[in-house]
């Protein structure tokens, strides 16, 4: 399955009711962005992030390993977690493995990340390893933590309170079973219902390094692993050798995730490889810029080239931007910076990515996957 | 009726899907506007406005004359008319009562307006004279230049063609009938559909020279009659009065459409005075601010009072955004910043203006219509 990114509880531009048309089956939010705005509080007040976003299929929420990392020098990295400042506001925070896991049992998504240092690239060896230990390390942490809170989740009785209210608002998100466990008490048969907690494997470049660390992480055991510190500046040949390396040492009867990854054909190959889940924030970000991907192959629709182009914008294609507007239209939204440029060209782009991957099922359900070393 | 504003060809940030299932009926674009980006000929090529933007509803085209107004320094009026400067590069350009009209007949909207010079507020009464004296003139050009080029709107053989190609996006504006005039012939029967051309009211805060723009304006003719100079800066009070003493002086088995006008109450008061058209920029620009239209009273969604407010924005609104979304998800979606904060406050306000004017329908039908002096 291919995650269109949701960093704020939101797909840029792109409507709730428009994602439920285009099959989005499950959408990817950041920890690090909700916990400064709008704060994991207000999401577990209100019961979660299906109920505050109104999205009641899945939701996969990243740890903020990567965006911490991202901040540069606004972070310092300790055995304990990662200080960092706010890039709103330079506020200053600190997330540790047990803190992410905790904001992210209180936002609720329905599956989670642990908490893990995405090493830089590039790295020398001993730094290589150094960063995939603590990350072995922290993975231990966030499965304690987890497995001693993760009836805390937020699906519970302020959503159900809030349904007995009799709120009138139809689309309530409902998780029936999850309750607190503040009372103490062994959990009920039917409040069984938790996250699922998924190991990220890190190791840089090294893939002796990612192997150990697939199985440093296996040995803790999650409900999924992803394969994480890739898309950070090597080569795509790099790349694709690291991921088909690693997926050798992940069960294969597990959810494998390549996190941040990446062009139609990338996540079509890696699909075929067995991945069974990629997230990127290409088909949306590109998309704001005016670069849409067709069946004909990239289109810069900015380009002065469509201004009196009366085509869809891709003939073959059936979402309802290719059905109702042209290339001049589009043309002309994007070169008067119209919001609705935006919107229209995200909702193409995902269409286009989410198709590419009902097509790549198909072929695998078909036997017809070719690349499938791994399965 | 209510007649949102699409600048540009686009409801800024709703898709014209969204805009059918709200029951818009016609939309207002801008000359000037649309005579900058993307230019009449782009336009014009690909078979006017309704196809430009695939919306096969009605369109009604301001002449341009109040954008140019706008300019301020960048503008100079003469009998001719008003050499101005682009707002986005500064360029030359100069519109005139024809060229104006030549360019509403290339965009193709059903209503065009004629060009007019807005009065600045406030101004003497010998410039209001003149001004209003120089609106007849230019309205008795307007209408000479658009019945002798009526026949040459856009709905065309260009349309046609490209329908008969077999093109094959699904939502094609047809206009049957309209046909260019190029070869002198008289009309045919079946061809002599062509755009309604509207004549504009000047006379400033002048209640006489009100009657006497009326006069005249109904003495060239035209398919309906607007009421412009208002909302440019004086007291509400006086532009109620000088819209009820304009009506009566206005035929009321034509169209008559107030200009930039107003808030709900004002279009439920106006609508019940006689007044039958209006569009204005307050829904949809407000929304982007942040500010909602709602049964209770004007919500500022950006305060901090809503973050945790798990009501819909409207509990007696039944859009799209108050069935799904709530309170603190909008705060949350302005305060981040997000695209679709925009797109579902843009959609919950034009569903409060659009459900405002059926409200005053179905009490005109009823003949409930407690201010209907002028009816």
């Amino acid at each position: 399955m291919f995650m269109p990114v949701g960093t704020l509880a939101s797909v840029k531009g792109v409507s709730q009711d428009v994602l439920d048309e285009l099959g989005v089956e499950i959408l990817l939010a950041n920890t690090y962005h909700l916990f400064l705005r709008p704060g994991v509080e207000t999401v577990r007040q209100i019961g979660g992030l299906h109920r505050f976003m109104s999205w009641d299929r899945a939701i996969l929420t990243d740890s903020g390993g990567f965006q911490v990392f991202s901040l540069n020098d606004l972070r310092k990295v300790s055995e304990e977690g990662v200080a960092f400042r706010s890039h709103l506001d330079g506020s200053s925070h600190f997330l540790s493995p047990e803190k992410a896991t905790e904001v992210q049992i209180g936002l609720g998504a329905d599956i989670i990340m642990a908490f893990d240092e995405c090493t830089e690239y590039p790295a020398d060896c001993a730094r290589v390893r150094a960063s995939m230990e603590l990350t072995a390390r922290w993975a231990e942490r966030c499965k304690s933590y987890f497995e001693a809170y993760k009836y805390e989740v937020s699906w519970t009785s302020t959503a159900a309170e809030l349904r007995s209210a009799g709120r009138p608002r139809a689309a309530v998100p409902t998780r029936s079973g999850a309750s607190p466990r503040l009372d103490g008490a062994e959990p009920r048969p039917h409040t069984e219902i938790t996250q699922a907690l998924f190991g990220i494997v890190q190791g840089g470049m090294d893939t002796e390094l990612r192997r150990e660390s697939a199985a440093r992480t296996i040995d803790v055991g999650f409900a999924g692993y992803a394969i994480g510190g890739l898309s950070v500046g090597e080569p795509r040949e790099l790349t694709r050798d690291i991921v088909l390396s690693t997926l050798e040492h992940l069960p294969s009867d597990q959810p494998r995730y390549l996190m941040g990854v990446g062009t139609p054909e990338e996540i079509a190959q890696y699909a075929q490889s067995g991945v069974d889940m990629m997230d990127c924030v290409l088909p949306t970000r590109a998309a704001r810029h005016g670069l849409l991907f067709t069946s004909e192959g990239k289109v810069s629709i900015k380009q002065a080239r469509y201004a009196q182009d009366d085509r869809a914008l891709d003939p073959a294609c059936v979402c309802r931007v290719c059905q109702r507007y042209s290339r001049a239209y589009l043309r002309h939204l994007y070169a008067a910076n119209e919001l609705l440029a935006q919107v229209l060209n995200t909702v193409h782009n995902l269409h286009f990515y989410l198709t590419t991957m009902r097509t790549v099922r198909a072929w695998i359900r078909a036997g017809d996957a070719t690349g499938a070393g791994a399965r």
